[in-house]
Parts: structure tokens; C-alpha cells; sequence
């Protein structure tokens, strides 16, 4: 009896072609031993087969915390593996069983069969269950198939069989690295790494750019930046080494300067869209992904998102929070682990007025930036942007 | 004893400015009184006030349940109210428990208090909290603080207390049509009436397009988009009366007579962004909502993406999903009710090719349409367009 853990792939990796799926299948079990190896771990061995990955390995939870946070995992159970037959089944189930099972509880056998076997799931199902009632009926354990409290769940896979009473969630997606470059806008906020997150658990490799706005902003700007984005660095394989840092203090002075107040905000957040623009056709990104919520701020109204996306017109600009609430943002922060880096406190930004413009126009905005050398900063910017390593 | 629900605003609503809050909370008490009426209740009372809405009626689990689809809710709770002073809390607070604490379960009374009171919200939570264990205590009822099976809510509003034990979660989101108006494509699948939906919730009035491809498509198609368009007209006040329907057969026509066959996908998404984008500038719109899920099928390649986005530029494209995973997508359709309607059986579009290019770039779209009339079949696309009531 053999320690081992059920390792189940995304839904959408499933419905794909043969070669796409069986491709997306290796791939998630190579970053699989890629994680648990940088994880610490090394006595495990990987076992792929058409729609299923099996770990072995001592420390089952372990590994299916590990695992739970790479992409293209939907769900992950600590299991025991034995041989493919009723008596080994029945025997080895009693025992999890025994282990997992307490006092009173209701529970059902669920069997899931792939390969050829003298005997169905159904037999399983009926064989362990009554085994399970017979050794543990004292207990007050009863069956309760539509409603059970614990499922023992049985996979029988061609010449072995996982038993396993747990599930573990995955964070699901599309297996690392599989769609190609996109670049980040990422802030010292709450949502851009989150939005980042998104944008590589469906496949995109991330290079980020945070754009230091010193002395508007402060110091703990870049460093919760960089710090999200080494803990993203740290959770995936789906962040660049090394992230862009532009410094943009000199194009949002020249902003405030020379742009009517109120603009201030919409325009500033042009010349940003315009610099990773600029940025990601260099870095042969395909994609330009920032945190923008709809209606989050004042900034973000829809108007504004119309006066602002015009100025960026050669990649498209994805936005997976745009129809987040900012509860949900929250949250999925804390589950991917950059919340607590991303809270921590920072004054506002300097530049931004009190009352800013809700409802531009992208005239207006052209309007408000005829006395800006728009490209002028922009290529300055982009000379003038440098690399730090996040790991 | 009155009956009451208390209606808490999604929290991003108290972090606006105060004009723009209290606009947003009466918006909120407006729509939950349209509603309600909306929905057959009749003898009901909308209390505002800043920060709560409170809802006298008889059918409060109704009320809370109709509430609970509307944009802007946080979350409700079924109560009871009483004058607030500690004798009535205290012998309301008792019965609420007699009826809502099974034996031996463990609670605990946590109390919120706005106004000008002789008590503080620990006075209350200690004096009804004692006088529970006094009545209950024989049941084998007792008090956690930490870790309550059950929490025992009072709310202390001026000259109201309000007294709950249950908490139904709201859909959230910003109060209906604050935002504008956008254009959201909607197909017969289950992705598009989500994208609509959570745009929506954020704020947004939905103008639906479909784009009708009979006969490479079935009339399935335009029965199903109309269908999840309904149900989320009558769950909202954010769908347009009708639908705007494009007959597109015509242009998909030529797309697969005219263009290699490896690429229709790829143009055929071009030609319905170029419609969508037309009508919303006819419509007033600030952008066009799409359903795209970043990966999930051959012509939603991120590179792709690019190839399909540079074929429109006046308006900005939301994509709600693009970072979702499709069971999460499929979640949230049976959440907001259109799964049932989306997911009915309908023939795959006979103009998809069976090896469709997944990385297409600009450039090579515009070759593939070289032989097009593009902006005669977008013109003659959008003259025919006609409208479908929703109702």
C-alpha cells in the first residue's frame, strides 16, 4: 500500500485535441516535478497517463498543497495506491476507512474505472461498501448514497487502484507558459498582480512593468511592486526574471505642468499605456494586461476607459478585473498570496487632483495634451527603463 | 415585533465621495422598491438611510431573495425590529433565539450601533447574550465567541434595533446603469450572457447584438441568445427593451468564398468586432462587451486576440472573461440563470474549419480579407440590422 497522490487537470484541458491535450498533459506534469523539486521535495516520482497525473511521494498533503497552486491543476486528493483488484481494494479501504471515517457519520463508495478489469465499478462500490459497514456498523457509520458526509473514493487506473476520502482544490487554468507574452502593468496596488495572476493562469508569460512615478509616489510604491511580484514569481513559472522599471516621476511632472488638472489622471494613465505599449512591441509581447476595474475609481469610468484605451491602439489591452468587485479582487489576493504585501501602507499619489474628470472625451484628451511632446517622453521613458531582478 | 430585512450596500459604494454615494444609495433604494414591485410584493416600505436600506415587509425571505439579484447589494438579513432600548432588544433578542438555536449549538451576539444611545453595543451584547443562556442554557446552548455556530446580529440604527441570525450574500457590483452604455455581442453559447452580465454589474446599460450566421448557424442560435438575453432582462434593469440582430449569413458567406479557410475564424471575428463597433457608435456606446476566454478555443489564442483587435479601434473591447477559467464561467451562468438556456443543444457553426489558424497576426488578416469588401458588408451588415423585443 503505496502512498500516492490523484492529481486531476483542468476541464478545459480535457475538451481538447488529442495533441494539444496530451502536449498540455506533459507539460503539467514537468512543472509539476519543477515545483515539488524547487518545493524541497525529492523522493516523488510522477506517473502521467491520457487525463490523469499520479504523484508518489511520502508526504501526500504536501505535495497536494504544493500542487494546488499550479496552473492547469482543477482538484488534487492524498490517496493510497494498490493493486487493481477487489480483495486489495476492499482491504486497503477498510483501512482508510477505519482512519477517515468518524463516529456516525454517512458515507458512500464512488468508482471511476479506466482499462480492462474482471469486474465493474459498480462491484467495487458494492463490494467496499458493505465491507466498510461490516467492520465499522458499531460505529454508527451508515451508507447515504444522495447525501453522503464523506465519499471514499476509488479510482481503479488499468493494473492499479487510489483510494482517497479528501479533495483538494486547484486554482485551475491553462498549463503555464502556453499563450505566449503579455506585459503587466503592475502598481504597488491590490488588483494589478492580481490581474496579472489571471492573465498567466490562462497561459500568458508575464513581463511586468512598473512604472516609478517618484517623487509623486513614494518609495514603498516600487518596493510593494516588486515585492507582489516576487511573491507571483515565487507561486508560478509564468514571470519574467527581471522586471521593467520605468522611471516616470519626469513624464507625469511634465503631465501636471502642462495638462489641465482635471485631466491630469486620464492623461497619466495615456502616457502609461502608451509607454508598455511601447515596452511590449520591444519585448515582443502580444498584449498589454493592467488591473483597471470598471467604475472602480474615478478614473476608471467607462468614459474615461474610452478616452484612455485610445491612446493605445497597436496591441490589444486586456483587463480580467473589469468586471471584478473590488471584495473579489480582495480575495483572490489573498489566496494567491500578494494581499498582504500589496495592503501594506502608501501615501496616495501626489499628482492627482481632487476633483478629476469623470466623463472625458478622447478629444479632450488629445486637447489636454496638445502642449505634451507625447512621443518625445515616451521614447525617453522607454531609454530610460531598467531591469531588477525579482528573484 | 415588526419584520424587516437589513440591506447592506457593496462596499466599494462607501468609499465614494459622499454625493456620489448618496446618489448610489437612493439609486439602490429605487431599483430594490422596482423590484419588489416588480416581482408581486406589494405592502412593503423602503427605509434609506446613510450606509443601510432597510425594507419593512411581511415575506422578508422573499425580499431578501428578490434583493439579492440586484446590483449593489452586499448582503441581506431577515430580522425582526424593535425600539432601541436594552429591554426590547433583550426580550426581542431572546425569542429570535428560541425559534433560530438548535440544542446545543454555540453563539454568539454581536451588536453595531449608529446614533445617540445610554448603552454601548457591548451593553447589549453582554445583557442579551446572558439572557439567552438564561432561557436556552438548559438546551444545551452556549456561548463562543471565537468560533459561534451561529451569530446572533444586532443592529442599532437612531431609534431602531434590528435583530438576525441568517446573512444571504448579494450579487455586489455598482447600482444599476451609473456607468453608460455599451454594446455586449451576445452568441447562443454560454459565455457572452455572462460577459453582458457582469459588465452589468458594474455599472453598465447593455445594448445586446447578435449576429445571426444562418445558415451556417441554425435558428437555435438566435432562439438561445434571445432566451439568456430575456432572463437576464427580467433579473436586471440594465437590458435594452430589444435586441439588436444582424442577419450575417451573407457576410460569413463571403468570408468563406473569399478568404483562406484556415483563417475564417479569425476574419469572421474581425467582420462581427467591425459590426458590433458600428453600432455602437450609432447606439452612443463607449465600448463592446465581448464573451472571449483567453485560450479556451482555437480562434482565442492570445496571439490571435491581436489579430482580431486590431480590427477595431474607435471603441475600447471589454472582455469580462478573459481571464476566467469555463467552469467558472459555467458557475456563473447557473448563478445569474442563463446556464439552463445556453446550454442547450445546438449544431456547431458549419463555416468553422476544422485546422483554423491559432496564430494569425494583423498583418495576415488583412491579407486573408485582400479579396473583401470590408466596409461595404459592415455598412450593408448594419443597415440591415433589425430589432427584437426582449419582453
Amino acid at each position: 500500500m503505496d502512498k500516492a497522490v490523484v492529481v486531476r487537470l483542468s476541464g478545459e484541458i480535457g475538451v481538447k485535441g488529442t495533441p494539444v491535450r496530451l502536449r498540455y498533459e506533459r507539460l503539467v506534469a514537468r512543472y509539476s516535478a519543477r515545483l515539488l523539486r524547487r518545493e524541497g521535495f525529492s523522493n516523488f516520482k510522477i506517473d502521467h497517463r491520457f487525463g490523469r497525473i499520479y504523484v508518489y511521494a511520502e508526504d501526500v498533503n504536501g505535495v497536494c498543497k504544493a500542487l494546488s497552486k499550479l496552473f492547469g491543476i482543477h482538484s488534487l486528493s492524498p490517496a493510497v495506491r494498490v493493486g487493481a483488484s477487489i480483495d486489495e481494494i476492499v482491504s486497503a479501504g477498510v483501512e482508510v476507512a477505519k482512519k477517515r471515517l468518524r463516529d456516525g457519520v454517512a458515507f458512500a463508495v464512488r468508482c471511476r474505472r479506466v482499462g480492462q478489469h474482471p469486474f465493474t465499478s459498480s462491484d467495487i462500490a458494492k463490494a467496499l461498501g458493505s465491507a466498510i459497514l461490516q467492520e465499522l456498523g458499531d460505529r454508527g457509520i451508515r451508507v447515504n448514497l444522495d447525501e453522503p458526509d464523506v465519499v471514499v473514493g476509488v479510482e481503479v487506473r488499468d493494473e492499479d487502484a487510489f483510494i482517497y476520502t479528501e479533495t483538494v482544490e486547484g486554482v485551475g487554468g491553462l498549463p503555464p507558459n502556453v499563450q505566449g507574452r503579455v506585459v503587466c502593468l503592475v502598481s504597488g496596488g491590490i488588483d494589478s498582480p492580481v490581474a496579472c495572476w489571471l492573465a498567466m493562469r490562462r497561459g500568458c508569460t508575464a513581463q511586468p512593468i512598473h512604472l516609478d512615478a517618484q517623487p509623486y509616489t513614494s518609495p514603498q510604491a516600487v518596493e510593494k511592486a516588486l515585492d507582489a511580484l516576487r511573491v507571483l514569481r515565487k507561486n508560478t513559472f509564468s514571470v519574467s526574471k527581471k522586471a521593467v522599471v520605468v522611471p516616470y516621476g519626469e513624464v507625469l511632472s511634465e503631465v501636471v505642468d502642462k495638462c489641465p488638472q482635471n485631466m491630469v489622471c486620464v492623461v497619466c494613465k495615456r502616457m502609461m499605456l502608451r509607454i508598455a505599449e511601447a515596452i511590449a512591441l520591444r519585448e515582443g509581447a502580444w498584449a498589454v494586461v493592467t488591473g483597471d476595474i470598471l467604475g472602480e475609481q474615478a478614473s476608471q469610468t467607462l468614459q474615461n476607459l474610452f478616452a484612455i484605451d485610445s491612446a493605445a491602439t497597436k496591441l490589444p489591452v486586456l483587463r480580467p478585473l473589469i468586471g471584478f468587485d473590488k471584495s473579489e479582487v480582495e480575495e483572490l489576493a489573498r489566496k494567491i498570496g500578494t494581499y498582504e504585501v500589496s495592503a501594506r501602507e502608501e501615501p496616495p499619489c501626489r499628482a492627482a487632483p481632487k476633483r478629476p474628470r469623470t466623463k472625458a472625451s478622447p478629444e479632450e484628451a488629445l486637447e489636454a495634451e496638445k502642449d505634451l511632446d507625447v512621443e518625445g517622453l515616451v521614447r525617453e521613458a522607454v531609454e530610460q527603463a531598467t531591469c531588477v531582478s525579482l528573484d
